[in-house]
């Protein structure tokens, strides 16, 4: 069986290149895959829960611009995707244009999160451009071509892609910038493919840490109603490695959450662990258990 | 002395609406005030702290879409602005457009938070329209007057306000929308201007649940890092209305935390209950003890 994989196109995309990278990942394995590029991270989503495609690399979070708040909210209501592996990709953003200098540029395009992440460079080099928010990085290049005068901000793969040149790279204002991905199939049954289960339990590797993500209500406006569940852990000493609330979209101030546990839920201990949890929350999902495979974008190209 | 309020402009954003409320309240108590749009968010927080004005209304978390993260990220920063008060606006977006019907309509432009709060209404009535991000809501109107065939997703009140028509209201998918208000002063110094000292106060009425917006780091990886000090409160029957992580921008994986309590900082009470949370954080900053002032829209225009 060939592996398919969706994610948010069109190709140059950062997500494109973490899915290119899971996908080398695999044939390295022996096992073939081919991308399917979808126009949103919802659909990316929905592509996967209705079995259009075997797999989906969605963002979770980047470390300067925080959680990628769709992601959330589409797996919470669609319930039954599972966590495989997460990727951790370093992103690193370049000004792309065919303008022959700086002073030629009169408009900026890019995905909002990537000008955010390039504010303090753009205030500096190009304090006078008018910033535009495009629907991704690599959408934000179609305005180029038939405008000397615009840039965008996008990934070097991207300016190799659509064959533009790099005016300054890298651009982002912290260099630690990284984005964390998911890799999803539809979760409650077991995964067809043997190869495909031997390959992710390779990719995650016994030595690695193994997270759990949780997501979860609890009883409304109770003191402590956050806290005593999240007790069950911490007298566990099992670390609670990320918390992310999320508007549950019924009234302002009710939330659910989304955690991370640093833990395996088919260990028995973290089992009994995830029971006592559930006494104190109204609804509870698991979303998967899973270590995260960190992309080296050097070895790789 | 008049004050002056800034707030993400230009007129006819929510932003100014809620301004305008704020503005009213004042008028009606015998304080004159004007306003002073800016163009982002981070420059309204700017401007207060550096005292180019004397208060800043911006949003900090919407019903549907959640968090406004620059107005936390820039809170974190600048370190000096203390909230004064708390406003909540009912949200109610319309399709405004010059074109005869919607059959004409070709792009829809908005802001990325208002066109994820229509996505369903879009989805059903205009499924083949191109959806375009815009910085502001008001912004999206300026291409209305080129291009029959776009529309932008905008409030009644800036339809009224550049005199356009308005297709459809309201287009929100879920009812019960509704963005809450800072206003913020410069903070570490009592309010000079002892009119203003007391309009808040009657703003803040005693019959009201006060609330304390706290930020805080713990240390990194520890069992129950996060846990111990919500305890703190948990076991004082403090209510926790709200918690928000956000990335610290060092690496993956490294947050700081925004909590809001039920509870007033200056009681003697809970200022024990804030010296012993202190003990169990890294960095620990006070935002202020406040009060919500819900807006009427029905009363008001």
């Amino acid at each position: 069986m060939t592996i398919s994989i969706a994610h948010l196109g069109p190709a140059g995309t950062y997500a494109e290149t973490a899915a290119v990278a899971f996908s080398q990942k695999l044939s390295q394995l022996g096992q073939k895959s081919f991308l399917c590029p979808y126009p949103s991270i919802a659909q990316t989503l929905w592509a996967v829960s209705q079995e259009q495609v075997n797999l989906a690399v969605v963002p979770v979070e980047n470390s300067i611009e925080g959680s990628v708040t769709i992601t959330l909210d589409t797996l919470w209501q669609l319930d039954i995707l599972e966590i495989q592996t997460a990727l951790v990709l370093p992103i690193s953003h370049g000004l792309i244009s065919l303008a022959s200098s700086f002073e030629e540029i009169k408009t900026v395009y890019s995905h909002p999160q990537a000008l955010a992440q390039c504010q303090g460079w753009l205030e500096k080099f190009l304090p006078q451009v008018q910033q535009i928010p495009a629907n991704s990085t690599t959408e934000a290049l179609e305005h180029l071509e038939t405008d000397r005068s615009a840039a965008a901000i996008a990934s070097q793969r991207a300016a190799e892609l659509y064959q533009l040149p790099v005016l300054a790279y890298p651009i982002n204002d912290y260099p630690d910038n990284c984005t964390r991905f998911w890799v999803l199939k539809q979760g409650g049954q077991e995964i067809e493919n043997s190869a495909l289960k031997l390959i992710i339990n390779t990719i995650n590797q016994p030595e690695n840490s193994v997270f759990t993500s949780l997501g979860f209500t609890v009883p409304a406006n109770v003191p402590g109603g956050l806290v005593k569940p999240l007790q069950v852990f911490a007298k566990r000493e099992i670390n609670m490695s990320r918390i992310e609330s999320r508007p549950t979209k019924l009234s302002l101030g009710d939330y659910l959450f989304f955690i991370d546990i640093e833990a395996n839920s088919n260990d028995n201990y973290v089992k009994a662990a995830i029971e006592e949890f559930k006494t104190y929350t109204k609804i509870l999902k698991i979303f998967g258990s899973y270590s995260v495979m960190p992309i080296n974008l050097g070895s790789r190209e």
